[in-house]
């Protein structure tokens, strides 16, 4: 279930989709087809009242709504030797998740590792601050991390921690490809055995007051950061 | 109006808040002066739902309410010459307001400047989101924008915009202090006199299939490639 003028408009043109249902609202459905005239799904035009009624209370559905199947999920088989890949150590706020999963789409992650348990489900909130992103970056669902760790370790994977109390400043970290980063609840950081099965973790030093960022704030500067440690050769910047 | 435990507590140990009145649940009262034994001002014990009634629906108010006097603003005169400042332009989103907040305390940014009008009060969903970082960083109010840059640019200030059509990476910019980091709303950018104003205005070039991130996790990755750029030579990282 998917609602809003960005979600819906990449969800119609992923090509991975398949749509159930599509709901418009007459100004919707012309703001829809004059910006995407190629778009195949025809919606069903109803109120807006009828939306409203589908989505949680005070959500901005922008006068759009879709009901998809979930996206093919991935394996951990399937990533390449260059593959960047993010994991989320019981993450769970569906705004942090979105907002993480627009950034991750933003600097080409190829993948978001979670756990089957203690994970947000693909909800329209998450849906909504991914803005998009939930189209670009396919989810790899595992029953354990550590155990998920150890395997990507056994393929290449430099796996970095994310964490406060981290042995590494993340500015002097040398990172290698594949990459997997993995990243904790706010407040809880990694668990133990997630960290016990990284090979770096790093920390973010800050020099204010406040010792801790929003977590897809943390997750923005850990991916431009690693995103730097391998661009730099390669990006005319 | 100040609620949730970190947000209360940082505004308690702030010695330039005037606290007007301080309600409790008991556990949170026990909680409180258990990790704070230092504190002086007594709370008003109360049932939960006397706080809940106070603030917005499904706050999550963790016990802890207050009301004290908005911080005394700083004015453009009283910025130093090593100064780090931040400028929103109509940024208006509590969240998104508080999360810069949040992250401009952990970079040890010295004020955030804001006009009069189209900016958020200080309300208790921004606070929140914020995480105490409001008291920390100290608020300019002007009236008009780009009025200010031009005053701070005639004092020597780096005036760097922030926009997705920006003629200079992020990456290749290179910083002078004092500085002012000026971000525009999401979808809007900067407006058109804002972005006259600025001396430079960097782009910051993603590689994947969204090009626009949310405007906090924009916020994060230039005040963390801002405090590179001046920390390299200092810092022991």
């Amino acid at each position: 279930m998917l609602y809003g003028f960005h979600p819906v408009v990449e969800a119609l043109r992923n090509p991975s989709r398949r749509v159930r249902r599509l709901l418009a609202t007459e100004n919707a459905a012309t703001r829809l087809f004059s910006e995407h005239p190629n778009l195949a799904q025809r919606p069903d035009i109803v109120r807006p009242e009828e939306i409203s009624r589908l989505v949680e209370p005070d959500a901005v559905h922008q006068g759009l709504y879709l009901e998809a199947d979930p996206l093919p999920l991935l394996r951990l088989e399937d990533l390449g030797p260059e593959a960047l890949v993010l994991a989320l150590d019981q993450i769970t706020d569906p705004h942090n998740v979105g907002a993480i999963t627009r950034t991750a789409a933003a600097f080409a992650v190829d993948a978001i590792l979670t756990t089957a348990r203690h994970s947000p489900s693909a909800t329209g909130v998450l849906a909504k601050a991914a803005s998009g992103g939930l189209e670009h970056v396919p989810v790899v669902s595992v029953r354990n991390l550590a155990d998920a760790l150890l395997e990507l370790g056994e393929s290449g994977f430099q796996r970095i921690g994310l964490d406060s109390t981290g042995g590494t400043a993340l500015r002097s970290l040398v990172s290698t490809r594949p990459t997997i980063l993995v990243l904790g609840a706010e407040g809880k950081g990694l668990r133990q055995r997630t960290r016990a099965c990284c090979d770096v973790v790093a920390r973010l030093d800050m020099p204010g007051a406040i010792k801790s960022l929003n977590v897809s704030n943390a997750a923005a500067i850990a991916l431009y950061a690693l995103s730097a440690g391998s661009a730099d050769t390669t990006s005319p910047e």
